[in-house]
């Protein structure tokens, strides 16, 4: 089964945005095996829209098309589409009334021009948007199928994962993979290949991938055929992957650190609180982005000044005097300090130079001292990452909330 | 004069890496006026790219071509194209040796592998690669120019930028484009339409466009020919925007919000304080992703926990058991308790039901207040925002910073 994807935007051809969409929807048609071998990026132009379909449908199996289904006049993408396939549109009266209502619980009039949400094309599967208005279509002729989805990254994901997957998951027996994932952090890519390096021959028909982030790198594995029954075998790569890297490895799930830490948290019944300096509070974002992480996380400081480290969380005059407030013994007191003031079990801190400001002849940019306070520890741990504020920040509060999970699971700390 | 990019690489079909080379390539064109009308993405494979080729220039009149030019096999761009443009691909000493001078100079024997990058097609125009060894190429046929470049995104653009550009810029003088760009926030797409609908008529030669995101619109003007001279045309466009939606407009220049609040607290020699519960940091993360924040910002709390509220911010026991903590009046307390802890100008708090739990039958998921304290007031605002929690964070966290921003421009606030 092949498929190509036809991504419409103007704003994709003036460069204002990065045709991510194109690359998300890759990621996950590999997973299941479909292979895309062309993507046509095109603007809101219904002549080159009718161009990439008739292509498009001439090459492949399935097409995905994505962007101009918002409900304004430059939004031409729903009428193209619909005319292309000879499919009449029709005001359905019952969707109307789901966008009203999509507006009233957020208490307001919806104005008149979403009306167009609500005109759909005949005889054409929708596709349910659990965080839009529009809705997505599927197209079918002589046995291929045409996919649209909004151009917004967030629903677009959402219905290619909800609609689209299950649909093609369907029709596409052969094409069977098994995709495992392996999250670390701490570790960089090049670290992980040279540990396991000797052992990848014995592996040899599994496509192995690193995939770096800021954060960490996905060690990820893609299983075929008869690698897929094979279960014995993959105990074995599993066995070896966490002798030589386990403690770097923080979930074979898709799931992120925070997800990790209150999963963790919420079994031991522990506590938790923050003090944060160079992540300015992109560590509770991060806790507090996860359901029901009001259970474990109580509260936290951001104490961007001298002043508000000392009289929130204790730090001493004295500590900040003579260590300066970049400093293994400062992010010591901060942990400590916040972990009294809230009252919980634990707590973590981070304080450092984010740059590009700050830095001092004896303290780079990047500099980051993260601390822990348990009821039977407090310990700090230095880190030096790069040059940009938000990549700094980034992997500062990653660092934290790993050193998190390491404590609780009774993992070495340094 | 209308472009088409043709990228080339497997990575980016089987979603690797993201396609920042088209994005890359259309900002600079869009910038001397060439407007890039379609892009293709294909594989490293030979028949999609004389596919590819033909039909690009069947539609424009400029081809650019990325990736594939590599030395190693799976790199057949250079030997695909020139075959397409019949030219015989010759071996230049000359080149030869460039490329042994350029390894001589890092102290590295040039591998075997690199004489490939001295075959060049014959008669056909080179572009330098001060960054590499694949040098570009230009291909003309019946007035139409193909501009062959590497795939790696440093050569890419070095190579953009010394031979692309202004080989185009020579043959092309009448495309100018003019942009603009109207942020703002707290305005529907649809509303924003609704507002300038009847004035659009006047302005039908713009090209105007609307870019909604969760945390707002951005509207984009583009002005072409005539229209980028008439200044008191555009004068009169700016006039009708600032009328109809004005107080939503936070910038027209390339900046987040955040850096908009962070220059209006610099200029007015203002502090800031904030408290959090249901935005848990993100408001915080926000300012601090702003170099030199530290000097407006002095830090402030994230409470999650009702003791936390009551502890840190002096939020009334009463007030939580009456009002409940998702409320206009813990709103206003929480502003009103941090800034008078931190010592700052001026402070703003967010609380409210990210979801997907903690409704309640008079409180549903997305109901968020903003308080805003500062000397002279204290007051709140109510919203009611969706059902995804990080989305619901991300349009808390920026209502609570355009809260900021209207208070310092002196704008209403409700």
């Amino acid at each position: 089964m092949t498929a190509e994807i036809i991504s419409i935007g103007n704003e994709l051809l003036n460069g204002k945005t990065v045709n991510t969409n194109a690359t998300y929807i890759a990621q996950q048609l590999y997973k299941i095996g479909v292979a895309i071998s062309w993507i046509q990026t095109i603007g809101d132009d219904a002549e080159a829209i009718r161009q990439a379909l008739k292509l498009a449908l001439q090459r492949a199996d399935v097409v995905l098309v994505t962007g101009g289904l918002g409900p304004t006049h430059d939004d031409i993408t729903k009428k193209t589409v619909a005319e292309f396939f000879n499919k009449r549109l029709v005001f359905r009266e019952d969707l109307l009334e789901k966008v009203r209502e999509r507006f009233a619980r957020r208490g307001i009039k919806m104005p008149e021009i979403n009306r167009n949400q609500a005109l759909v094309p005949e005889d054409v599967r929708l596709m349910d948007n659990p965080v839009g208005t529009a809705l997505g279509m599927i197209f079918e002729k002589e046995g291929k199928f045409t996919f649209v989805m909004p151009g917004v990254p967030r629903e677009m994901q959402a219905m290619l994962e909800d609609s689209v997957i299950p649909f093609l998951r369907e029709r596409c027996q052969e094409c069977r993979v098994e995709v495992n994932l392996f999250r670390t952090t701490g570790i960089p890519e090049s670290s992980i290949y040279e540990r396991i390096e000797k052992d990848l021959p014995d592996f040899s028909s599994y496509e192995i991938a690193f995939l770096p982030k800021f954060t960490g790198v996905d060690v990820r594995v893609i299983r075929r055929g008869r690698d897929i029954t094979d279960q014995e075998k993959f105990e074995r790569f599993t066995r070896m992957l966490y002798e030589k890297i386990g403690n770097f490895i923080y979930t074979t799930e898709d799931k992120e650190l925070e997800e990790v830490v209150g999963e963790l948290l919420r079994e031991q019944q522990k506590t938790i609180s923050v003090a944060e300096s160079c992540t300015g509070g992109l560590v509770q974002d991060k806790i507090t982005d996860v359901p029901g992480s009001s259970d474990y996380f109580m509260g936290g400081m951001v104490t961007y000044s001298n002043e508000a480290k000392m009289k929130f969380l204790g730090v001493k005059d004295e500590s900040l005097r003579q260590y300066g407030a970049v400093s293994e013994v400062v992010a010591k007191e901060m942990a400590a300090g916040v972990r009294q003031a809230v009252g919980t079990d634990i707590a973590v801190s981070t304080t450092g130079i984010a740059g590009p400001t700050g830095a001092t002849p004896t303290k780079p940019v990047g500099l980051v001292y993260v601390g822990l306070a348990s009821a039977d520890r407090v310990m700090a741990r230095k880190f030096l990452f790069g040059n940009d504020r938000r990549i700094n920040k980034e992997r500062a509060a990653q660092a934290a909330l790993d050193l998190v999970r390491r404590y609780l699971q009774g993992l070495p700390l340094e």
